[in-house]
């Protein structure tokens, strides 16, 4: 399982748990380094006080490496980029913004940097500016999205001609199947979301787990093309979205419709009707199964891994 | 090579011609049959009178077995489906419609039937009605497209949990290395459809390849979710159709945009401004190359694939 992912980040399998808004707190950061995986603390969701006390959570837990997943769009970024500085995290994923404007400011002070992109237009961004690897997304994967709404399938064979990059591929990763193919693809790793998102260890609600693990093929969609394409879960948010997309809203009126702190509402307060519900494609797998320990998960992933290669 | 997909046609490989409107004549037809996959003329673009012209000149050139599309919501496929049977066509795949409308009729005459579908509750609809295999079709496919965007990555995982049928997987595969992550997914097969829209053999218009052959990634857009969802081309019409859906119109404007046979206005005659232009998100992949002949398309699979495979 050694590869350039697993060096560049000293794991022992190519597996980065998403660094999830809501969902990616130091329980499931620790435990999928724990595992032998890469966790992602996501800050998307984090002042940079909570970010801290988190990091150093994630420390107590585990003396594995583990990174943290800054959106580059938040207000607070720059103080996020601080805190992980000052704590000497390992490894940051950036995303949503340039991988211009942190990385060399991170690798002089020893830290690695991935940053996720949509297309491959924005890989070779990535390449220019120096990144260690580049995460390729796909239109399958939850919450925010390309414009570009390229599939995985797609995405990940136009990045791997891109770029000489190691290759990172995400977006509807959710089996040992999913893994050997984006490899066949050209990928040298995965960054799994949804499952990690709905695992017992995930700081997201049980309300929310429950509703993503009862969705059918279809029940996620992505909406919000006039702002920012988001891959939402039906339900009263995402009607209402809907209907003001579906006559014409503008962007201003869509906003509105958005308002503040809907994810939080949403994914962590367990208000699933009201609330923003952002997961991926690859929830349908699961539909009618219990939230899993990351150990089950990471089991799961290998034997079935093994199984479909060998198969081949 | 062999497996159930490649044994219930009588196929060296288990590569299927997606049957594409205005693109897939008795030439393409007959050179994918002829190279070992199977080749599906597209009657969705076809008199019952052309059809029966078109079996007979693909007889003519070659002696292996192929097949015909027929979607099924096409006023005239009763029609169609009778001059396939009178011809003794070996195959069909039906589409946009039941699979129970025609497959015991088609299984009395001694044809072989697939049946496209884009979810997995279809494809149990499939597996009821009785057909021989079913080909599952993800969001990145071009043209026509189901209402759940499911992407070929999660899709494939949902049908072969579904279904113990032969599993024939498409959207979004134009390469060896697309062939075999759908194969690591649990497909037995490949429906390809832009690759061989674009060669030197489709009957689509000269204008239409170079155009399809130029497209950046996100330069087709799933449209017209209001009607049937169906993959576009960017260029006049689809900026008439994407306007006036963000401006909130009804299906029925979105109808009398739409109009009558923009389709071979864009693909045969090759106004590509204002005729509608049909093709998978995987052109991209293709940017920048000339129509290949069908032979060296198959060379580039096979070999392509072979590497994947070994690189595994």
């Amino acid at each position: 399982m050694n590869n350039r992912i697993t060096e560049l980040f000293g794991i022992q399998y190519p597996v980065i748990a998403g660094g999830m808004v809501w969902c990616s707190g130091w329980r499931l950061t620790a435990a999928v380094s724990e595992q032998g995986g890469l966790g992602l603390l996501g800050a998307g969701s984090m002042t940079p006080d909570v970010l801290r006390d988190q990091i150093r959570k994630v420390r107590a837990a585990t003396s594995k490496p583990f990174g943290v997943n800054v959106p580059l769009m938040k207000p607070n970024a720059d103080e996020l980029i601080q805190v992980i500085a000052e704590e000497q995290v390992p490894v940051v994923f950036t995303s949503a913004g340039s991988p211009k404007k942190w990385t060399s400011w991170l690798h002089e002070r020893g830290i690695k940097v991935a940053h996720v992109v949509a297309s491959s237009l924005f890989a070779r961004k990535c390449e220019d500016a120096g990144v260690d690897a580049v995460v390729a997304e796909g239109f399958e994967a939850g919450g925010h999205n390309g414009k570009e709404e390229t599939t995985t399938l797609c995405l990940i064979p136009a990045v791997r001609r891109a770029t000489s990059l190691p290759l990172i591929a995400a977006g509807g990763i959710a089996s040992g199947q999913a893994c050997l193919a984006v490899q066949a693809l050209g990928a040298e790793g995965v960054q799994i979301g949804t499952l990690f998102a709905l695992t017992q260890e995930s700081s997201a609600s049980e309300a929310f787990k429950q509703r993503c693990l009862n969705l059918q093929e279809g029940d996620t969609k992505l909406l919000l093309r006039k702002l920012s394409p988001t891959r939402l879960v039906k339900g009263g948010f995402y009607t209402a979205i809907e209907e003001a997309e579906n006559r014409g809203a503008s962007p201003e009126e869509l906003l509105a419709i958005i308002g503040t702190g809907k994810t939080k509402v949403g994914i962590y307060d367990g208000d699933v009707e009201n609330g923003e519900l952002e997961i991926g494609q690859a929830a349908s797998q699961l539909c009618g199964t219990q939230p899993q320990s990351v150990t089950q998960v990471f089991q799961r992933l290998i034997s079935e891994y093994r199984e479909a290669k060998a198969a081949l």
